[in-house]
């Protein structure tokens, strides 16, 4: 049997000690696997004295994660401290100058910092594994770099934050409203005390941006992602989705067009018989549109210490049972130093089919003016709803709902502008944009 | 860049002809991403003088698949011939012997001869990949094998036959019954002239022994799997399915119970409102449940040549992209001469909910005569359905639908002999067994 392996792990929370329990306790069934024992050599985190439910005996302890990653005894540095900047920043780093293979599972790292990483990675013949930091326990990170090798992508999207579906499932099981599901999802630990992060889409960008440059072969461009969260989704746009026949999922969608890709993050219909739509509370999926293979979409846990754990000890195993500079995937699935500028699409040439929901003056002449912004816009309707009353909105109300065919985003934005110029509008129209699974 | 990977393709139909073509037509996109060029050597198949869309010069020819994987200049063997016993057999043991690396998408070699295949490619420390022989494009050998090290596992199950998953969707969208069904795939070339080997289950064996393999560390054991086919599946099925909550899939389920490994291949209901049952058409699905990471589920193409070349193409790629003698990952999750022998659970034993529908003559005291049996065997009922008039039956019987909590299966045999029996019924009692997702 080789050498074991020894890897030192920076950052013991939910995720870093799940994993220094798992090595530990299944460490014979982990060698016979890996041709190879696998030992925690050294560890780094805040609170020494905290019990965490593994034995520290004759493992090296840090106060410091970038002292760890520059003197630790250590093949491997597994990085789950999280943050783009700070000591998970300058210990990959660190680790990387010196040698070591690298496992993380930050996303907000590799959004920010993920080429150059990969750049020295490469350099220097390393691994750096991160299944963890996209979709939680799904593979799709070595789905994308391993199996798919060869393949062209059309599409990829994805139901990359749990709390956001959580609160989406939630307020149209339940009726209830988004703020209610919000503070209910806090009470549960599946949001944040401040969850803008999440409900904004941030998260999800972070994570479509590192699958966009996989599927696509771009440079890593997160901060040029179109953003739309779910705060204002209310539950009469859930309603009127599903008597429609659609329902409402926060995704990520990056997207290859005549004029560049697109990347967007925005609340989105999809048909209610599609399998994506029966995705349901925290769970999370990501589906990939590729020529020769096809459709495809995996569907598992995108958080929580265990998945996670599973995902960052998949990374391990894998350069376990590799020999030292053996394997070399690219990290990045095609050699950084060749990853293209990426070229953004413009969001306003999007095309796709749109929910538009207008409240206004119950009065005559509004549907036909309505119509008319419409036709005057090219844009043709599959299907047009209208409700007599709103009783929210009084008795003077009426929603009307428009569902259009595939059109263009600066056509539906030209349309809208010019009816909220009419004066008849009500509050702001809603505007959830519709996303078609290609066959499942 | 390192020397370029020189592969041998035996078997040029579909999948091969179209891995021929990718190779062929991507070769730089391909050497990007693998740090080398991979190039075809030889192939063999049947008739030379075929136009398969593939260039051939430089390629050396051999009629016989055998003496290639003896004597050509490759490092790696590509099976695509199929069947288990003769040229693929011979011809994969050949190259192993010899020192090629093999990638096969052959499952009925596997489920015969894998642990052998297994163990010789690890004593010459050499790769076998398969991940086509499983669910088509769907790479869940590679997850089993790769992603889910560590991992214990309790259920997988999936939809692995896409003839027959095509019949039962095309049944419930169109009434139709089984046999036209079947024609109708006939026609569109999703079942063979004889498809005994789709509808009975024998091809979902075949894979499911191979996944229980990779799960529980067992021996293949493809001959030591409960079967049932599709083929007695009616329309009325279906339709009390739905009206209970349910949808007909020919499942395949391997799982863990505490008298052995289940491993069982039959028609399931599985919840309308749980992802796997929304997978239509020739579309498969795996969901694998461990106690790590949870439950994913995986949708994509099972078949087709494309879908399958993208599988073997990943295999490839695999191989390109280590170097030789570098990567040990063993061919069957566990190194082959230590897999346990298979410990098959009774399929008396099994436990789980079931769908019992009868049709019984339309008189008094039938019913209770039912329920008592039922009682007698201590079987607890979720639901019970009656139907007073069955046409097809005529105009004296009825159909009597019973939907049971979890029971175990000599229980329902016992009660359904019992009812048997009694002589009211008219024709066989169907019986169905329900499988619940864990989550998704």
């Amino acid at each position: 049997m080789a050498d074991a392996l020894k890897i030192g792990i920076a950052g013991l929370g939910t995720v870093g000690a799940s994993l220094a329990r798992i090595l530990q306790t299944r460490a014979n069934a982990l060698a016979v696997s890996c041709g190879r024992a696998i030992t925690i050599q050294a560890v780094s985190a805040r609170a020494k004295g905290k019990d965490r439910g593994f034995d520290l005996t004759g493992i090296a302890w840090y106060d410091d994660p970038v002292e760890m990653a520059e003197k630790a005894d250590i093949d491997v540095f597994i990085e789950l401290m999280g943050g783009a900047e700070g000591a998970a920043a300058v210990s990959v780093r660190a680790a990387l100058k010196r040698g070591l293979h690298v496992v993380t599972a930050n996303k907000a790292l590799l959004a920010a910092h993920g080429v150059e990483l990969a750049k020295l990675a490469e350099e220097k013949g390393l691994l750096l594994n991160y299944e963890a930091a996209v979709a939680g326990g799904i593979p799709v990170i070595k789905t994308l770099r391993e199996s798919l090798t060869g393949n062209h992508f059309s599409r990829l999207y994805g139901i990359m934050n749990g709390t956001c579906n959580y609160i989406l499932t939630r307020m149209e099981k339940e009726g209830l409203s988004f703020a209610d599901c919000l503070k209910e999802a806090q009470r549960l630990g599946y949001a944040e005390a401040d969850p803008t992060f999440d409900i904004e889409g941030n998260d999800t960008a972070h994570k479509l941006s590192i699958l966009t440059t996989l599927a696509f072969g771009n440079q890593i461009a997160a901060d040029q992602i179109y953003l739309e969260g779910i705060s204002n989704i209310s539950i009469d746009d859930i309603h009127a989705a599903r008597d429609l026949g659609y329902r409402i999922k926060l995704l990520g969608v990056a997207q290859k067009t005549a004029t560049g890709i697109e990347q967007r993050v925005h609340p989105t219909m999809v048909p209610l018989d599609s399998v994506i739509a029966q995705v349901d509370g925290v769970t999370n999926a990501v589906a990939i549109e590729s020529d020769i293979l096809g459709e495809l979409l995996m569907v598992g846990p995108g958080a929580g210490g265990n998945a996670t754990a599973s995902a960052v000890l998949g990374d391990v195993t894998d350069i376990a049972k590799s020999r030292p500079g053996a394997q070399q995937v690219p990290v990045l699935g095609r050699p950084a130093h060749l990853l293209e500028p990426y070229a953004q699409a413009e969001m306003t040439r999007h095309e796709g089919g749109y929910f538009i929901r207008l409240t206004v003056v119950d009065r005559t002449g509004v549907f036909a003016s309505i119509a008319t912004q419409m036709a005057n816009n090219n844009i043709s309707l599959e299907s047009i709803v209208q409700h007599s009353k709103t009783p929210a909105a009084g008795d003077q109300a009426k929603t009307i709902i428009l569902v259009t065919h595939a059109t263009m985003e600066s056509a539906v934005r030209t349309a809208v502008a010019a009816i909220k110029g009419e004066g008849y509008l009500l509050g702001e129209p809603q505007v959830i944009r519709i996303e078609r699974p290609k066959t499942v």
